[in-house]
């Protein structure tokens, strides 16, 4: 599944992720009311009005990306039914052949990390047969309680042909307060690092591993620095946009194939029609916004890495 | 809530909590049989025979314990299908007036953890109404990203009545790759803990906070240090029983008053019935297997608290 990935962004010239993060506060009043007269103002009303919105994005972007990052607590929060759309999206998305970034940061031990695997990326088996819950094509993990949490998932990645992005340096402000600790004179989250490269060796693509890394675009220099820790270590690089990280920033994530690195932007484009920029298009064309903004932010990576 | 758990576990004189968490391979075939034959071999007959299975243990334990804890990747694992077993367990144990701890290690930032925190403890509007998710009492949560992912989830606890555990050391083997670093002198678990007591102080209830703290039975040492670092935290004791935890491990992880830790068994206890010591109840006596566990884990437990 990482050779697809790096096929698509070669495919697509576009090393970005949508993020399919939906807050009912994104989706225009017009979805809404649909939803709401089908489903009532209910958890099903939510779940319809989500996907409804989700689906219109998708159609309108997927031919210009190569993957998308559905943020799982956005429909969890809306209980089994948000989950429900959760569900149709990845599917809707594997349909339109995209590849599927599962943002899950599930963690855990075990048979029980041995589930989530199943749960996210795997089969699981039931009497005679085998189903997969919900079949996504990587999945993000915590690092927190270490192999434990990280080998069963390495199992279910070889056996499914599938990867994982483990979490090293997250984009948030408060990311430094354990990662950045340092631990015989080196950053907490360069010794994850350390790990990702080491776990990544059992379960090479071609040019890549499975297995990923989450670093995060508001923390530039330490997107250098790991580079150089994890060569063969695709990296997910949330914190563009909305939370401050700029084309520029992004140079350093990179390898010098011009591969390595892939950016996510969630409310950036899928809330697109709410910013300034995209006012033109109005709550009606949101969907046509979102494009835009996807063309937008290939063009900043393109032009920040030098490639125009 | 914290206050209802402490009066809870006062009044049972049991401080444990049951673990459910089941495998379909811990379910009778009495049970999955009558599933199948209702559903057929598919998610939704894992689902219900998951389910019978949890509801025969609940109804045969409920009236000695204070809590359960779900693992929710074990409903995960089957997709939607297992996820409404999962909700039908959390309503059915509060139905019995049960405490229900979500064990569902849930940890990301901002508006993302705040979904997290509305999906499990929290409530959601939907136009002009308000909605439980799943509606558990409390969440264990990861600390890996620090303050920003943690916030949100003391928001929804003061607002809710509810509360958290932080996972500051687990009980598996590999638990030490990056929580025993030492940082300043300290292991990482001891500054993660320092966290713990700091964010509790905000979200205080009678004698013990709304933030309490994941500690692994198979570490009694580390436990008896972080039991001083985070007084006023209830620490959640996962690893006794098939981990390898034993009685006289958990003294150090309580407080003088008898307070302050809860312990959790999950295969010991819905297992029991496959395991020698409780092998004369046979499969179709499972539940009341199960309760001749408990029995014994309180025994147990007491015992090594020198209580009896």
């Amino acid at each position: 599944m990482i050779n697809k990935l790096v096929e698509k962004i070669q495919k697509t010239n576009a090393p970005i992720v949508v993020g399919l993060d939906p807050m009912l506060s994104y989706v225009p009043e017009h979805i809404k009311e649909k939803a709401f007269k089908e489903f009532g103002e209910t958890l099903a009303g939510a779940g319809e009005a989500i996907w409804q919105f989700n689906k219109a994005i998708i159609d309108s972007t997927y031919d210009l990306i190569p993957a998308v990052k559905p943020q799982i607590a956005m429909y969890e929060q809306f209980g089994i039914e948000g989950l429900k759309a959760y569900e149709k999206t990845v599917n809707y998305c594997k349909e339109k052949d995209l590849v599927v970034i599962a943002d899950v940061k599930r963690g855990d031990i075990g048979s029980t990390s041995a589930a989530y695997a199943t749960g996210h990326l795997g089969k699981v088996q039931v009497g005679s047969q085998m189903f997969a819950g919900f079949n996504a094509d990587f999945a993000t993990v915590n690092p927190y309680l270490g192999s434990d949490g990280i080998k069963p998932f390495l199992d279910v990645c070889k056996e499914e042909n599938k990867g994982i992005f483990i979490l090293v340096k997250t984009s948030n402000p408060s990311s430094g307060e354990f990662q950045d600790r340092l631990i015989d004179g080196k950053p907490l989250y360069e010794h994850v690092a350390e790990k990702v490269a080491s776990w990544g060796e059992e379960v090479m693509g071609d040019a890549y591993s499975y297995v990923g890394a989450v670093v995060g675009a508001t923390y530039p220099e330490m997107g250098a620095a790991l580079r150089k820790v994890m060569p063969k270590a695709y990296i997910l690089v949330p914190g563009y946009g909305a939370q401050g990280g700029k084309g520029k920033d992004l140079v350093h994530f990179f390898n010098e194939d011009g591969l390595g690195a892939i950016v996510n932007s969630s409310r950036g484009i899928i809330a697109a029609y709410k910013q300034e920029a995209y006012a033109r298009f109005g709550a009606e064309n949101f969907a046509d916004a979102s494009r835009q903004a996807v063309v937008d932010m290939v063009d900043d990576i393109a032009t920040a890495l030098g490639r125009k």
